[in-house]
């Protein structure tokens, strides 16, 4: 057996305990009941411990090398670089440095979950200093490896290649032009009244509606199921995605619209290459490629109004109301872009949403590489909210720096990825439409033209390519902001 | 740390995978999509090929050397005795048999699914040739370790410490009296009429019924769940139980006392002992000691009088038919009790299930021993139902020796766990009822004082003591089929 051979099985063998581990996550949360918690986290625990022994055996640098030696074709040297990637990522970081980085993360979140609705910063203060101490160790050690700044090798964690250069370019653009058509976007909603829902729409309706919405948009059933839990997310195997969401009997609005998200997500992962199924090289490219999916299905497809005409349709139909003027096309479509500046991120708009990111990007970047201190953060929050949003968090921390989980744990580097999604779903419609008439497809009810698109430019493509070269073989450049700020002008102005 | 804390240590590692194992395999039968068998089987497998490295890793026969010269509790003396019980059942068989098992039976048992419809025997015969003769190269290694015959060396994977010996005492006792039971039984019967359930139960409603049901036997739903399934089974972990069952919108008969049964099997694990969780010791007792717990939940408490009345309310609430007839106490009864000589053991009835029972013991037990040949089992057959309940399967492989899945894959020695349990749940009555007032708790419906007996005479025991020490501790005395006879004399006569 060659050595590329040996690391592909090894791989492999990987990709089953990773499946266990998936599984039992999702059923955590959307199946547990709370008594099976302890001996839930035992068993996910030993399994992350054997991974990780898997993932760092001290033969695989000496297969890496010489598997590098070998013939290799063009998509089993895209499938070396993965998987040594991958090896990179877990080796990098000393065993007691990642132990101390989970303790410290696991006592700053739990403790912040009663915190944060005490608005109590001095508390989270404390544990958070060491938080990030740790995660500057890391980004430390991380930039020695790759020769980048701290924060760079932070960013490298979730989207590979992007780089603080490139996202400073991106972002600051956005922020010139960001501001007012805010403004403009407002004033002219300012005039229109919209009818928000009200009365019971039961669980059950609605998950039948999910369940239409998710047949128009092509989940396959076959690998794949839609359940609840708390916090929606989209977990399980590329052969049998797992989605979740979580209603709420006064409003179907939110969990409708976050069923047609997390879609995104399971389509992705239904349509990577079954060729390379459990390799690296066969994973979904990045985060941010990841969000660029969902948000493709959730802005430039589920927000588009030949789609809300079918969403309102749809939801009288399940509702049994086709008299209420709350589902009519023109009603659900102005719920459905609706503009409003806010001071919590996950209940942002489209519009707004991408100063909520720009913001955090700009504080954990000088906070990792050290131009601030941890102590810095809610006074820096607030002016930054005062200028992007015109909001004042002063005093306001668990509605300001307070308000997000990612900190907590140390996830830095993380924010980007949202809005690179955005940016790279504006720019897969822009250049989809040479060839493709999407609206007319969505009219149709029959989108498959627009999946195909994304099945051939992004799912088949997995992790063949780096980010960059992926984005530049589907669209003919590297992000460009542009096609987001016509995308958004277009829809809001 | 001394070689039993090791060994302690080690088991309770493999616990975390077994945990892993048993969720995945609820999921396969609860939840999973079709789609997703294929990436499952093979994260089920690489699980199993992992629990099996660590079961029978190299330093374990050293560890157990030592720990047995270490000074241990009587209870660590039971962990250990249960933890190298579990050791050698995974050494005693050779790798290349154990594969070759489970080539041949994956191979018989997926052609049987389409044999038996078939009633194609020939077909059949060819695959599970192959099936005996390597159970029968197990059951010989097997019996060379211990020192045994080689049916008991394969009793003993599911009844340790059950031997042919005592099987063909209990047994042929029983043959004495249940023929003129059976029809003693049907002739009483025969004058009475029954109404049977007709419409439409709902699945919604059955289950809602299922969970009062479940309520009213204290399962704790913190720590376990009701779904679905094709076959209904107990599974997942002792502090997270996963029971399912089968609905049938034509008929809640079949399921409601399916529940009961599973809840039987449910409580036993969600009362297993803390202290051991994740070690052997802490596991129940064997096959048969589990098949109590659920025959004791279905025979003892769920078909009787005053439990028949809780069940006759409940169903009438949950299907809100209070002037059917149907859910009247005296024809639920009847209806719960009724005895028919059929040829399908899945199917029968209470009075009638031993005597499929032991024919399957008699032909085993003698093939596994070489005194018959697999193509002499339809002949044995025919003549052994004729003898037992006057049916003849002459020619009927598919409601004959074809019609249990156990013997497609080389489940040999496992039949005898159901009637064993059938036995020793009656015994526990007779023991239980010196102290307990049983139809009084039931009437009463808090049934704590009949938990609380089986709560500190075997769920609480778990793997401590040997089959036989566990039922003398709690009775008294030995399995003794006097009781058996009793119960089912004073309930059919």
């Amino acid at each position: 057996m060659s050595n590329y051979d040996q690391l592909t099985a090894h791989y492999q063998t990987i990709s089953h305990f990773n499946h266990a581990q998936s599984m039992l996550g999702w059923d955590a949360a959307a199946n547990m009941p709370a008594g099976g918690n302890d001996a839930r986290s035992k068993a996910m625990a030993e399994l992350s411990v054997h991974v990780h022994r898997l993932s760092t055996q001290p033969q695989l640098g000496e297969w890496f090398d010489k598997a590098q030696q070998e013939l290799l074709s063009t998509e089993q040297q895209s499938s070396l670089r993965e998987m040594k990637r991958q090896w990179q990522q877990a080796t990098i970081v000393p065993e007691d440095l990642v132990q101390a980085q989970s303790i410290a993360g696991s006592k700053c979140e739990h403790a912040w979950r009663s915190q944060r609705p005490a608005n109590d910063w001095e508390g989270f203060e404390k544990n958070w200093k060491e938080v990030v101490k740790l995660s500057r160790e890391e980004a430390k050690i991380r930039s020695e490896a790759l020769g980048s700044t701290p924060y760079d090798a932070m960013l490298d964690k979730f989207e590979p290649g992007t780089t603080t250069a490139s996202l400073d370019t991106l972002f600051s653009d956005v922020k010139t032009w960001l501001p007012e058509l805010i403004e403009k976007a407002l004033d002219k909603q300012n005039s229109q009244s919209i009818i928000m829902p009200s009365g019971t729409f039961s669980t059950a309706n609605q998950k039948a509606l999910g369940v239409e919405t998710m047949k128009l948009l092509k989940f396959d059933f076959d690998h794949g199921r839609l359940d609840q839990s708390v916090h929606p997310f989209c977990g399980g195997v590329p052969s049998d995605v797992r989605i979740t969401t979580r209603y709420d009997e006064k409003d179907f609005v939110q969990a409708l619209m976050g069923i047609v998200h997390e879609t995104g997500h399971a389509r992705y992962e239904q349509g990577l290459p079954k060729a390379f199924a459990g390799l690296p090289v066969g994973e979904a490219r990045s985060m941010g490629v990841h969000e660029s999916q969902s948000l493709f299905f959730e802005m430039q497809i589920g927000r588009s109004k030949p789609f809300i005409s079918h969403l309102s349709q749809l939801s009288a139909n399940a509702f049994n109301a086709h008299q209420d003027p709350v589902f009519a096309e023109e009603n659900l479509y102005k719920i459905y872009t609706q503009v409003e500046k806010g001071f919590i991120r996950v209940d942002a708009d489209e519009l707004t949403y991408p100063a909520h990111v720009i913001m955090r990007y700009e504080i954990e970047r000088d906070l990792i590489n050290g131009v601030i201190e941890h102590t810095d953060v809610p006074a820096l929050w607030d002016e930054k909210m005062k200028a992007s949003l015109g909001l004042s968090t002063k005093g306001n921390y668990q509605n300001g720096c307070m308000q997000d989980i990612h900190w907590t744990d140390g996830a830095f580097g993380y924010f980007p990825s949202y809005t690179l999604g955005a940016m790279y779903a504006a720019q897969y419609k822009a250049t989809m439409q040479q060839t493709v008439d999407i609206d007319g497809a969505i009219k149709s009810g029959d989108l498959s033209p627009i999946f195909k698109w994304l099945s051939d430019n992004i799912w088949s493509q997995a992790s063949l390519h780096t980010t960059d070269d992926l984005i530049k073989r589907a669209t003919g450049e590297t992000l460009n902001a542009a096609h987001f700020r016509k995308h958004l002008e277009t829809r809001y102005l």
